[in-house]
């Protein structure tokens, strides 16, 4: 059966088997058993009711880590669809289906990469690895979070990891992902004195008291900057005072808010900029933070160079670094002091309906995967 | 029956009666027949499922018109009350009970008055009147306003009017009004585009682009202030935007916001420069109007006069103007152009558990109400 044939037949497989978040139906049992019908040794890690598995393959020398998730976004409305979201559909050389470019079909490539590099090298150089959680799509607390402490304790570090995630944007290749920006959320609570609207000199107006930190918190320039990430940015996601009642004064104000932020910010140094902007405007307040996770940075190495060597060769293009956009499960990876590269199909139609893939698309993504393990382990390149 | 007996025995018949606004529990048909005993013409001007009348005595010349109100507020928790809220009750020389103070109290005080002068002057120059509503602690549209349509239309201008309104702070006739601020309630909406937090480029973040303007619009200074109001006051009384999730920028705030403003400003000024700050800062918005009321405003006057002569004869002090507090039934009537003044027991326990007003302060209310008829019906300081 050729590339085409089993990328098609891997994607259709995992594709078919629902897994939303945190569900994995059966996908990472079938992954594991193909892995180790090529020698991978498989170690299953569930924790907290989320499905993980650490693979590995070789004995020693650099390790080559291909990362993703089994889990999936819920499929919304199904008659919205054109196809059953979880009976996958060729058509056109398009193949429909929740998952099927995240990462279902980033998935069936690592596999095809894998087998048919191992045809080529039994006995590779170095090791080739899988992390595998079906928790990405959810609060992510018990799925690579879980794994990274796992080999951090076994002092595993992947020398390389190239995560699935579908990081193209026109075109296959056209973006990778070298980095993400970290996520902070808090939440705050202006504290006030209600009152009567027509007393206001009996009453302390926390929506009046807000205002003005809150215009210099929205506007306020974080850090620097730091090279190739976007700024640091505070996004106010929610906001809520009153209970309705035209003539009172409300007693507080409530609000959410979101940094997303470059490596020239830390989680201590935004907190300390928020509590020193509050104390210096003399609010009386209550603050809760809740850290989604610090920015990753993989600076051009090794793993950029052998990317964009393999992209200009298969595709004839090179790829736009990017640390844009929302999270990923590379933070997470990163912590482990590896290079970290996202690098899987167009992006256009994931958690929507319709969600699909071109055929063409996993094939070219399966030889790129294949082209890193030569670059990378066998050094075909240098 | 002296004096003190028959305020008690009339303000315990109203207090005994309940009548949550809108209901009227029976006391306007008890205050008619107790009117038409000593020659008062009683129209019934019901409306709206509100009952109200118009009483008047007398055949030509100035008209001194009492107002009021046989609604009170609900009584709240009962178990919080020393005494049944409907059942008055006379402890140590104080009387307790759901409209004591606010105005049951200051209606009986009104009839005592009337009856005492009446039996004096049965022949009295000028007129006598009474506008009473049940409709004073709720929305206010078919009360006083209903009457005061029914006045204009036969073309009846009280030249005075003693409204009984609580007026007093810590000593009966310390504090009468002669003005209240009008009220005007908006509803703004403030649209953005909603999207999700890491891509805030994409977005339009209805919170941040509402937080200058907002500034401005509770820093404001409205008019150059006119004598004896307070300022012209702006409160944003509740403030709504997002749906609790932490990473999806808002599409858009929606707040409410009051103004309590003085003669110096009008609804038609304050409108234009709210919708001139909003235009002048771009957004794009909805925003919606109600008008409570304008203000009113008597300046010292015959009434006045009359009124610090009648408090200095009586009780030995000269009340303080103010136009400070709540609105009041007095806005709707002083559009018919007369003079508007508001003077009744102490306010500290209107509205809440145990209201109560001293039987002393109710005598000397009667007296003082009667003395004001002396003084400007009869003119015996003249």
């Amino acid at each position: 059966m050729d590339q085409r044939q089993r990328v098609l037949r891997y994607a259709q497989t995992l594709m078919a088997r629902p897994s939303v978040t945190p569900e994995d139906g059966g996908c990472q049992t079938w992954m594991a058993e193909r892995l180790q019908q090529i020698g991978f040794t498989v170690t299953p890690l569930p924790a907290g009711g989320v499905e993980n598995f650490w693979a590995i393959r070789g004995e020693s020398g650099p390790i080559f880590c291909f990362a993703g998730h089994t889990d999936v976004v819920p499929p919304g409305p199904r008659e919205a669809w054109a196809t059953d979201p979880f009976t996958p559909e060729l058509r056109d050389g398009v193949l429909y289906g929740r998952g099927a470019a995240d990462m279902k079909g980033s998935l069936a490539a690592m596999l095809v990469a894998v087998e048919d590099f191992v045809g080529a090298h039994p006995r590779h150089p170095g090791r080739i690895a899988f992390l595998i959680t079906s928790d990405e799509e959810g609060v992510a607390t018990h799925g690579t979070r879980h794994v990274v402490d796992y080999l951090a304790a076994r002092q595993i570090r992947p020398d390389y990891c190239l995560v699935g995630e579908p990081s193209s944007a026109e075109r296959l290749g056209d973006v990778v992902k070298n980095g993400r920006r970290g996520s902070l959320n808090a939440r705050l609570r202006i504290l006030g004195q209600q009152g009567h609207v027509a007393y206001p000199e009996l009453a302390d107006n926390p929506i009046h008291r807000a205002l003005r930190p809150l215009t210099e918190l929205v506007e306020k320039q974080w850090d620097d900057g730091y090279p190739d990430f976007p700024p640091t940015r505070l996004q106010i996601s929610n906001i809520h005072a009153g209970t309705g009642v035209t003539n009172v004064i409300p007693g507080q104000l409530e609000l959410q808010f979101n940094f997303r932020f470059s490596p020239a910010s830390s989680l201590e140094s935004l907190q300390k900029a928020v509590v020193d902007l509050l104390d210096r405007h003399g609010l009386r307040y209550e603050l809760d933070w809740q850290f989604s996770g610090p920015p990753f940075y993989t600076p051009p190495g090794k793993l950029v160079a052998a990317t964009q060597r393999v992209l200009q060769r298969r595709l004839g293009r090179e790829a736009q670094l990017s640390t844009g956009g929302g999270t990923s499960d590379g933070r997470f990876i990163a912590q482990l002091g590896g290079e970290v590269l996202e690098l899987g199909p167009r992006n256009a139609t994931i958690h929507k309906v319709n969600e699909c893939v071109e055929l063409a698309e996993l094939e070219d993504l399966a030889a790129i995967y294949q082209g890193l393990l030569e670059e990378l382990l066998v050094g075909t390149a240098a």
